[in-house]
């Protein structure tokens, strides 16, 4: 099988060359290693310009990192997080949020990956009856595993709720730049200042070789991160290459250009697809994903052709993503290819 | 202060240029993600070609993840794991290796960082005893972290004592590469084929721009790996651009060219400093490393113009390394530096 | 508040007298410690003769500790638990399952506390995928935290659909003597008999002091469970103190009059009240326990009286428990000073 | 082989009686689970006395809890233990102190037991560092493993020392009341008053059937602990039990009545030893222990007669302990058989 630009996830496409010429202009001499060099310094700034003077920032490898750590920045081994069922941290991390952190999962039933006020209330109570894991942090994804966007207005009573209740918000930014293209704000109006605590931060989905970030918007939480990276085994020696991707991804709004690029490929995916009645699109489209119920038979030949993951075998709904580097012609490529093969 | 081609660590270099076009090379199109790609797959072939085709090897982002995933591959928290009082895994990685699997570290005095039987004897006892840690792993650096190396017969000689006691023998061969090139033979002489049964091996020391690989020299062994290091946070999704540049490294003995002439940079160091009365060198120069004895005054001034770190406060012994990338101009400026400044 | 025979919880009564004598003749001269000595020997052969001369039996204090060990014994980190969401391994353990064995703990709703193989299905899948914790184990209890009992096929039942899916399954039997009275059956029908792998005992809630133990039913999974008992601080020196309690608990089927005592007491209590308007009894009374809702304010008045839990505040659901020495009197007591307290 | 009153360990003793009396009398009725009761609230009441109206206790099962538990309170997985080579929770508790709280175990060589200023000042450093696992606690045994005995101004010496360092004093008081009788002083002399911040207090050792106390002379350590006891499976339903025993323990001096005995029955075994001249006694006898070098091939024949340990095989040092229940006629029996072994 050849693989084309596939439509199996963001995390099958390649890097942008702007930055893959930033990783090649810092291959300059020799700098001090483990993030106390030049472009780490100039990409935690920049993080500050956009973040808010405040915030603390640290670089790990992985978004699976970056929520496992930021649990664990806050956490105690008898505490519990509440999260979507469907959020990634709870189905596609092996556990590793219970293993690094010993705490609880607790999870809230979604359609659309977001969860409400209401879902969460369920697991908020036994506050100081030690048999009870505690609630400690609630954790939502912003674009979520659904493709799927909160608004500021619904982080902020999401947060304001948490708060009442002397837990934290956590937020699994792996794809922030989507949600933040597809509502039109900044970052900070979506993190920050909508309340969020503790900020997963993708690169890797939106353009980057490898690399995220956690963003404390407190600093008091993140006064012992350092030596959960080192001991989580994510305090790369190299950083200045993650560093210097950072630089670009934010260097005349590329972070933007791509996901905005990404989030109309979706879009295009699904209104051409609008028409295939075979089709049945299930999420509004409001980042880079598309997902819809195809017949179940034509899936295998499909995938021969064109790679993507099936989400929900029971009901033969499929997910297909859209990447920066996504084109019109990749898009009308794949449509015809759906259409010959429901109609083969 | 103008950091110049230091000699404070091999991690403080930058990218063979090869490898990065590599890395280049490898920005094409979309392949799937997390290891299911074609880089990946004939990575994992170089590495058979030149451990055994019977190894089975994956990939991760840090040497402490090599370490750390190595010993959680094959215990379960009640083992102990014995190895230098100077290993990385002992000393630098901010207890990660007890964390992440719960076992006991027990050390073995060295001077050169190398173990002997002796040494490792005192612990290998309490088999059955259910109060004590279970002994299950000896670990040995290769080359030690004193810059030493072990002969394919002292490994042999302690791999045969840790086997006859029913223990597995793990390496770390974070500087694997200079060892291989100071004694003049082939990877597999040092491991594999002298009873080492797993392998932390080091890319990121010697060119690379992060890296390391977990070589498993019995398959049995690993066969719940993929799990643990996923659990582990070291799953790399676009991981194509670290087995290209693994590519690269074994390409036309890349990693030889690179360690040959580090470990030459390290001894013409040493050589220009043997004349120097002031400056004790304390240990053979075996691969790329030189220990040093030198005036604590001097330190300070000296670190202002080349940066480095200090071994032992105590006994003011300081550590230079020498890189892939290190010049014979950057070891007679820093020799004449070292000069003028103990002299100062 | 005078504290009366409450019946909040069977582990508010004491001991029962003959278990206390065999406590008392136990204390005599020295014996080896760690389970060394004739005590435990002869309550081990008790546990073999009652439950197969194959089983393994390991002693431990604390019913959360014969879960959490138990499900220790047969994961690694990396793998998933399926069980009852109102499991007490769930719902009342602190998160130790999660803190001890790093799995993930995976939940089926359940109104009576017993699950289907519909329920568990929804989480035996991803098999072999590295991205999801791999399923491992199958947890039912035994009486249910609810009172109510599964019958040897039901137990069967599952246990096929476990085994066919390469799983274990492990039963919470703290009130596993309830159960067996219920049904009028030996532990054997209901646990090795019908497919249990492994069995959390239950000695507390029935009389002992304090006491519980973990039968493997086959013993290759219990190779290790002597170092893992010892590292969950679980390996008591004096030993003998509960083998003798567990040699008592058998003897002329103390542990079987107990129970069976237990039950009647909460079946009277249940139809003593059910002619109380205010009062619905919500579970079939099938084990020692009878869960009931009524009204919200009646309850603080009640509890001044009468110690005892409400379970869910929402509905205004009580749980009350009768126990091994709760008396006929005890129950008329209590359901006068309900009518009164209702009525008042 | 019969077993006699041994001279094994101060554990294979029985109950004292008067203990167990109280055991009985405890057993009225029923009380509040999981500590909520009177007798326990009156056992705590008794250590503030004792300790101080400040000090916050908690009830477990046993030593290793104790102590694992003490570090638990006061660490994050990232911090070090600094503790004698011959600690009991370095070499007896099975990597329990690694695996439940992460913390790296760093070793302080010693003959005698008791550790120095000079040998704890070698683990000291690397604050800020976050390679190096970061030091925390320091953890001393009162009596030591070796039978010695630290006095109140060796303790307030390493207690100031630790604490202008910014680290916290644990004391593992397993042996505490054996300390407390050998120096004539009363627990407060070595604990809080000598700078000791949390202690692991012993019952077991000196005459309780199970129980070990955490005491935190520092509320403010002890905020989150009744989570931690309960997530590590600690937490007994029935603590009447254990807290009756205490209230026994402290009652017209019972633990120092029991203590002084087994003492004074080590020393007189030391004593009638000192004229047999193939027995070398190796330690000062401080508390209930005596350490001697005997011939190794008289070592299988003794423990036919009377079962001890052989505490280092390779130099064929034995360790006997006294209990509070060994009578002279004891102490006599073993010395007579003890020369007719070594004459025979």
């Amino acid at each position: 099988m050849e693989i084309r630009k596939s439509f199996a996830s963001d995390n099958n496409a390649g890097v942008h060359p702007r930055i893959l010429q930033a990783v090649q202009d810092a291959n300059q001499g020799h700098v001090v290693g483990y993030g106390d060099d030049p472009y780490t310094r100039r990409a935690i700034a920049r993080f500050r310009e956009i973040f808010g003077e405040q915030v603390d920032v640290y670089f790990v490898f992985t978004g699976t990192a970056a929520n496992v750590l930021s649990i664990k920045a806050v956490t105690r081994s008898y505490h519990a997080v509440i999260t979507s069922e469907l959020a990634h941290l709870h189905v596609d991390e092996c556990g590793a949020p219970e293993n690094f952190t010993g705490c609880k999962v607790l999870v809230v039933p979604t359609e659309n990956g977001k969860i409400t006020i209401e879902g969460i209330k369920r697991h908020v109570h036994g506050f100081g009856f030690e048999h009870h894991a505690q609630p400690r942090l609630v954790s939502i994804t912003q674009a979520t595993e659904m493709g799927t966007v909160y608004t500021p207005e619904e982080i902020r009573e999401i947060a304001d709720y948490v708060h009442e209740h002397g837990l934290l918000l956590h937020m699994d930014g792996a794809r922030l730049s989507n949600a933040a293209a597809s509502l039109g704000v900044g970052f900070r109006e979506i993190t920050g200042d909508a309340g969020v605590d503790i900020l997963s931060f993708g690169g890797t989905k939106n353009g980057m070789m490898l690399g995220e970030a956690v963003v404390f918007f407190n600093p008091e939480l993140s006064r012992d991160f350092k030596y959960i990276r080192k001991q989580a085994m994510q305090l790369g020696s190299k950083m200045r290459f993650i560093s210097a991707q950072f630089l670009s991804f934010f260097e005349d709004d590329l972070w933007l250009h791509n996901a905005r690029h990404a989030n109309a490929m979706a879009r295009l995916l699904a209104e051409k697809l609008r028409d295939v009645p075979q089709v049945r699109i299930t999420q509004p489209v409001e980042s880079n994903a598309v997902f819809a119920l195809i017949p179940r038979e034509a899936i295998p030949r499909l995938q021969e052709k064109y790679f993507f993951y099936v989400w929900n075998e029971e009901t033969s709904e499929v997910r297909w993503m859209a990447s920066f580097d996504t084109t019109e012609e990749d898009v009308e490529d794949f449509v015809r290819i759906i259409r010959e093969t429901l109609n083969g």
